[in-house]
C-alpha cells in the first residue's frame, strides 16, 4: 500500500475507530472511560512488557516445576508492585508429571531402515522401559474403526491419524473434533490390548513440530504410553504403512509422574468503594505445557488479567464492586487451581461473574456468556463500549476451565472470544513463543472495559 | 487451553460458525454457495500456495525490475493455468527507481565517534555523490515547526521524527497521520535550503528495521535525498541529539531514477454468461517494493484476487455477469497501471464496481464501499453471508489506490478490509515476508463470496 492515497484506504476501516469520538450525538454511558482505556493501553501496551517477563523471562511453568514456582512468585510481586489489594496465595496440591530426559520414535521399516519421527509424549503419559517398546502400528481415523479391529489390536501401537478439520471456520471447533484422540487415545488402544497410542498433533498445519497436551487414564485399563507426533511425521507414517503395513515403530520415553507438589492460585483484586462484596473473577493460567514457553497459552491471559486492574488504576477508575484477578495454576493437567478457588469458602461474598481468558491473545471479538437471558441482555447491551475495538459481539455460552467450577455453582461464566485462525499453529508446541504475539493486539483484549462496567453496574 | 472441557471453551467463539447449517430456519439466498466457497478454500488454502511462488520464489517487484517481469509472466501464466478467460497483459510504462549497492549513515559525534544508523533510501529519492553529505541535524515534529525554523534549515539535514499515533486502533489512521513526513519531507525540508531528509520509519514498532515508501519531489524545489531510518535509530538519534546537538550525520546512497521501463498489468476474467458487458474488477499490485518480499503488500491481494476466481470456478458457480482480476503495475510509485486501466477505451463495457484488496493478508472483517445511498444499501443487505467468517462489516467509504482512476470516473469502489494491527510491524520493509502471513486468514479474505453474489445480483 502507498501512502498518496491513504485517506482513501483508511476510510475502508473507519468501522474500528471508536464512536465517542467521532459522533456529534450525546456520549454513551461509559464511552468516555472505554476510549481512556483504549488510549492508555495502546499507549504503554504494558501487557506485552509483563509477557515478557513471564513467557520470555521465566519460561515454560508445567505444574510442580521450578518455573511454576517461579511464576507464582511473579505474580505476586507483580500484583504487589501493580499496588492491588489484598494479594495473596492460595496453596493447591497439583500434579507433577515430568517428561524427563529421553523422548524418541523411529520408524523401523521391514527391510531394516530406520525412519525417526518427530514426537513427545502427551502430558501424564506413562514412559517405558529403558529399552522401550517396538511394536507394529495399525492405524484408524476413529474409536469406532480401532473397536471394529477387536483382537488385532492386541500387541499393536495404535496410531490415530483424523486430523483437525481445516474446513471448520472456528479452530476450535476443529480442535473439538479431533482432540478425544488425544485425550483418549491410549485408554481405548489399551482397553483392546494395544500397546501404545501414536496421535496425529492438534493443529491444520503441516510442520514438523510435536504439539502435546493432556491424555487421561482410567483405573481399570491399563496404562500404555501416549505420544503426539508431527502432522509432517503423520503423513510419512500414513505414506510407510500404506506400502509396508507390517512396519514398526520404536518408541521410548522417560517420562513420569511424581507424587503431587505444592502450588498455588494467585489472587489479587481492586477492592469494590460501594459493594466489596460483590466479586467479579476474572481469570487467566499461569501453568503452561512444557514445550514452547507458554505465551499464547496462557501467558496472555494472565497478563491481560493484570493489565485489566492496572489500566483501571492509572486511569483513576475505582470500581463500585470488587474486581478479582486470579492467575491460576494447573489449568492444563488437572484443573486443581480452579477446583481450590471454587471449592474454598469465602463467607459474606457473592460472586457475581466470572471472566476467563485462555484462547491465545489475538485479536479480540467479544465475549461468550453463560447466564441467564435477562442476565445476557443485561450484560450485552455493552456492546457498544467494545465495537470500536472489534470485540463487539456477545454471543450466548461462553466460560473457561479454571472458571467452570464457579460455573458448576451457578456463577455467570464469561470467556473472551479472540480471532482463533493462528492458535493451532503455536498450541502446545515448542511454537508457543512470545514472538508469535503482537503487543497491539494482546493489549486490546486486556478486559478491563467489561470488567469496569460490570463492576459498576452489576450483572 | 486443555482438552477435556473444550466444548465450553468453544462455546465462546460460536459466532464464527456459518449459520447457515446451524440453524433449521428457511435458508438465505446465497448462503450454500458461500458456505461452499468457504469450504473449499480452507481445506485447499491454494492462496497460500500461489503465494509461495510469488513473494517466496520470486520475492520483491518494484516496478522496471526484472522480478517486476517475472512477476507479470507469473500472473498471466498462473491466470491461464487457473483456466481464466481473456487473459492478457495490458502493457504500461513505469518509473524505474533502482536503489543501488549503497546506502549507508551514520552519526558523526563532535568528540568524533560514529554510530551507525540502521536505514534505507526512500523510494524515488535521489542519490548522494561518491562522498556522500555531512551535515548537521534539526529534528522537528511537524512542517509547521520546521517552517518555524526559516533559515536556521540552510545546509542542515532535517530529522523527521514524529511517531505514528499508536493509541490509534485502526493503525492505517496512525499512518494516515504520520506519513506527511516521508512522502513531502524532502520538499520540505529542501524548500528552506536543507540537504536532507531524516525520516521516522512508519511503523508503531520498536525495532532496527527501516522501512521504505513512496517520496516525491517538486519541479520547482531542488531534490535532495530522503532517507527512512529505523524507530531505534530515530530514538537513538533523539538522544544525541540532546546532549549533542552539533553531531552531524554522514549519509551514502547510491539510488538512481532510470529511463521509464516497460511493464504491464495483468488481466484475466470469468467472462459472465448472462451480462458479459457489466464487469466486476476485483484487483491487487503485482509490485511491491525492493524491501522483504512483498508478502502482504500486496503479494495477499494479487493471490485473493487469483484465488477469488479459482475458487468460483472450482465450485462450479458461473458468474452472471464478468468477474475481471486486474493485476496492477506500480501501485508503490506512480500507480501507472491503475491509471492505464482507466484510461483505456473498453467500448461496450459497463463497469459496476471496482473492488481492491491491499491492505494485508489478514483475517477479513469486511467491505468498504464509495457508493450513493442506494447502492450502498443494496451491497450491505449481503453482510449476512460474510458475517460467519467475521467479514460481515459493510461500511461507508472503500476504496484502494489501483483502482482509484476508477472511481475518479463514478465506478464505485470497494476496499477488503482487515485486522490492521500487525500491518505496519511489515510494511515496506525486509520484514514483509511470507512467513508473517498466516494461510488461513489469507484464505478466508478472498474475496470470492461478495464477487460472485454481486456478479449475480448486480450493484
Amino acid at each position: 500500500m502507498m501512502s498518496r492515497l491513504l485517506p482513501v484506504g483508511f476510510a475502508a476501516c473507519i468501522f474500528f475507530t471508536p464512536p465517542a469520538h467521532a459522533q456529534t450525538s450525546p456520549e454513551l454511558p461509559y464511552q468516555s472511560a472505554a476510549h481512556d482505556i483504549i488510549v492508555s493501553g495502546l499507549q504503554s501496551c504494558e501487557a506485552y512488557k509483563l509477557l515478557g517477563e513471564l513467557s520470555g523471562g521465566i519460561g515454560p511453568r508445567l505444574s510442580g516445576s521450578e518455573n511454576a514456582a517461579k511464576a507464582v512468585a511473579w505474580g505476586k510481586e507483580t500484583m504487589e508492585r501493580l499496588g492491588f489489594d489484598d494479594v495473596h496465595l492460595e496453596p493447591v496440591l497439583v500434579p507433577h508429571w515430568v517428561r524427563g530426559d529421553k523422548e524418541e520414535a523411529f520408524v523401523l521399516s521391514s527391510g531394516g531402515d530406520q525412519v525417526p519421527i518427530a514426537m513427545c509424549a502427551l502430558g501424564g503419559s506413562v514412559g517405558t522401559t529403558a529399552e522401550g517398546i517396538t511394536a507394529e502400528v495399525l492405524e484408524v481415523k476413529s474409536f469406532d474403526e480401532l473397536h471394529a479391529l477387536g483382537s488385532k489390536v492386541k500387541g499393536k501401537m495404535v496410531f490415530f491419524n483424523r486430523p483437525m478439520d481445516a474446513t471448520k471456520i472456528n479452530t476450535f471447533e476443529a480442535y473439538g473434533g479431533a482432540v478425544d484422540q488425544r485425550g483418549d487415545g491410549s485408554v481405548e488402544a489399551a482397553r483392546l490390548g494395544g500397546v501404545a497410542a501414536l496421535v496425529r498433533s492438534m493443529t491444520t498445519r503441516l510442520d514438523n513440530v510435536p504439539h502435546t497436551g493432556a491424555m487421561h487414564y482410567v483405573d481399570s485399563i491399563p496404562k500404555v504410553p501416549g505420544v503426539a507426533i508431527s502432522t509432517i511425521a503423520a503423513n510419512l507414517l500414513d505414506s510407510l504403512l500404506s506400502v509396508d503395513p507390517h512396519l514398526k515403530v520404536h518408541l521410548r520415553l522417560s517420562c513420569v509422574t511424581l507424587p503431587d507438589a505444592e502450588s498455588a492460585n494467585v489472587v489479587g483484586e481492586l477492592r469494590g468503594s460501594e459493594k466489596p462484596e460483590d466479586v467479579i473473577v476474572i481469570g487467566g493460567h499461569l501453568d503452561s505445557w512444557d514445550k514452547g514457553r507458554g505465551a499464547h497459552d496462557d501467558g496472555t491471559g494472565v497478563v491481560q488479567c493484570l493489565e485489566a486492574l492496572r489500566l483501571l488504576n492509572q486511569a483513576g477508575l475505582k470500581p463500585k464492586r470488587t474486581i478479582r484477578a486470579v492467575l491460576f495454576m494447573n489449568e492444563e493437567n488437572g484443573l486443581r487451581g480452579g477446583k481450590a478457588y471454587a471449592a474454598k469458602d469465602r463467607p459474606g461474598e457473592h460472586p457475581l461473574v466470572a471472566i476467563e481468558t485462555d484462547a491465545g491473545g489475538f485479536s479480540p471479538r467479544g465475549f461468550g456468556l453463560s447466564a441467564d437471558s435477562v442476565t445476557f441482555g443485561r450484560v450485552a447491551r455493552w456492546s457498544y463500549l467494545l465495537g470500536p475495538i472489534g470485540a463487539g459481539q456477545i454471543t450466548k455460552g461462553g466460560d473457561g476451565a479454571d472458571i467452570s467450577p464457579l460455573g458448576n455453582k451457578g456463577v455467570p461464566t464469561m470467556g473472551l472470544s479472540v480471532d482463533s485462525q493462528r492458535y493451532f499453529d503455536y498450541h502446545h508446541s515448542d511454537s508457543d513463543t512470545i514472538d508469535k504475539v503482537n503487543e497491539r493486539e494482546v493489549e486490546l483484549g486486556a478486559i478491563s472495559i467489561l470488567t469496569y462496567v460490570l463492576a459498576q453496574e452489576g450483572m
